[in-house]
């Protein structure tokens, strides 16, 4: 019965393939986790340096809103860091460790099953073997007998005995091919089923992530939107410097543009050309418009 | 006028530590893109392995559906890291690239503009001085002089010319402090621009990768939902190789028990006593049930 044979323990080595390649697998599943928790750390650096930016912005008059923006942002980001810290610790708890106490396990019950499986083979065969050779004898004594016929219940009780043995040995053989591919579906199904429940957890990581991201993403972008035109409480501080400057004629032209946006150029009269280059030299070289 | 003229030096001063700051997140947020792009690396690792697995699924007769379903996750997973790695050029095309040329470009346009301004502020509190010692000795003399009423229309010019280049260096004071205000504005909001399309594109690759790994969830759990159902292929092969035994008997048991999930200790009498407690062993040891 070689075919038979040979699938049971064709299965089992691929069982014995499989537990390699889940130990690969786990180890992957690893540095995955570990380029992830990589992730989390820059992140952290990333969005401190963003906080830093924030903390200059709200020194000033004038972009002091937009220090807010800065908060904000580092704040939606360090919530999506603890999402993404949560995730990793189930991908750890729900995968990576329950994949790896599997693998220990299995590998002492690989070792037993494959011995227990051998040894009941053996024991089989060898009864088979003992009843051929018991058969030999019997068919030697009955060609040299003078009665060969009182031989014939004997070799009767034999031949049904090394039957029945053969019977269970295609027993063991045949269940044990059954069993052998449910347990290799059972791992695939573990796999997948624990893949799944990561998928869930993936999936609702990037669900928040998407909802934490877009929750305030207009009002963020409103706070940029006017780049050039500073808040009335910077324009009142201008005002108030120029005015404590006793040059009343200064806040006068100040408060007569109003300090919106037009140019810097339209304040002075010729007496202010070298101060008009450096005006220009400002807004020309600019290179921050977006 | 120590107050405007302090405003906007400490507004120069406020730029000369953004652009650091700046410089700072920049490379902060290289290291979150490597990092990131440690985890496409890590998770192409992962999901190789993955493949493998489904490979060695797919060699079984009583697997093969779940060698798809994880050749199914290993691509989707391929197509998050396809998203991803898009994502990361973005991150780095619209946000790093664009405020790493700015800042090369600031570094220059700073140094240019606080010289310029400089020597502009020198020239004006220059020709003050100027005015101011002409006025010294114009009323030493004035003093020593018997006709002191001579030089009162000389005086006037003078006190009109020093008040004239004072009202210029006030200007460039205020107007600088202004100027200074709405340049740190300009920064912040393209920053914080920036920072928005950023998000934008965030929160789309969040939107899609979500969408992806959901799609095929339903799938995936149902192709895992029965670990000891073997599919009728696979049982058609245990009674192929068990009838090609030639032993009728355990092909017909095999036939009679259908093949179900039934334990397999209903296949036999007391002569499979010994194989019974393999069996037994086979199901009690067995780890892998979720």
């Amino acid at each position: 019965y070689p075919t038979v044979r040979t699938e049971w323990l064709d299965r089992l080595v691929i069982l014995e393939q499989f537990n390699p390649s889940l130990k690969n697998f786990v180890t992957m599943g690893k540095q995955y986790e570990k380029a992830l928790t990589g992730v989390t750390l820059a992140a952290k650096g990333y969005f401190d340096a963003l906080v830093k930016l924030g903390e200059l912005a709200s020194d000033s008059q004038g972009s002091k809103e937009l220090g807010d923006t800065l908060f904000q942002m580092a704040e939606v980001h360090r919530q999506i860091q603890v999402q993404l810290e949560d995730m990793l610790k189930l991908f750890h708890s729900e995968l990576l460790s329950q994949l790896e106490h599997k693998l220990d396990l299995d590998i002492k019950y690989l070792t037993a099953t494959l011995k227990k499986y051998q040894a009941e083979r053996r024991s089989k065969s060898d009864s088979i073997e003992r009843c051929q050779s018991e058969l030999k004898k019997l068919r030697r004594k009955s060609q040299s007998s003078k009665h060969p016929q009182k031989y014939g219940d004997r070799e009767m009780q034999i031949v049904e005995l090394m039957s029945r043995h053969q019977g269970e040995l295609d027993q063991l053989v045949a269940v044990g091919y059954r069993s052998a591919l449910t347990e290799e579906r059972r791992r695939y199904c573990f796999l997948v089923d624990r893949q799944c429940a990561v998928t869930k957890h993936f999936t609702n990581y990037h669900s928040k992530v998407k909802e934490l991201l877009s929750q305030k993403l207009s009002a963020w972008q409103s706070s940029c939107s006017q780049p050039t035109k500073l808040p009335e409480r910077a324009l009142n501080l201008v005002r108030q410097t120029a005015a404590s400057s006793g040059n009343s004629g200064i806040a006068d032209v100040l408060r007569t543009s109003k300090l919106s946006t037009t140019s810097p150029l339209e304040l002075g009269g010729p007496q202010v050309s070298t101060h008009c280059t450096f005006v220009k030299m400002l807004i020309k070289c600019w290179p921050w418009c977006p």
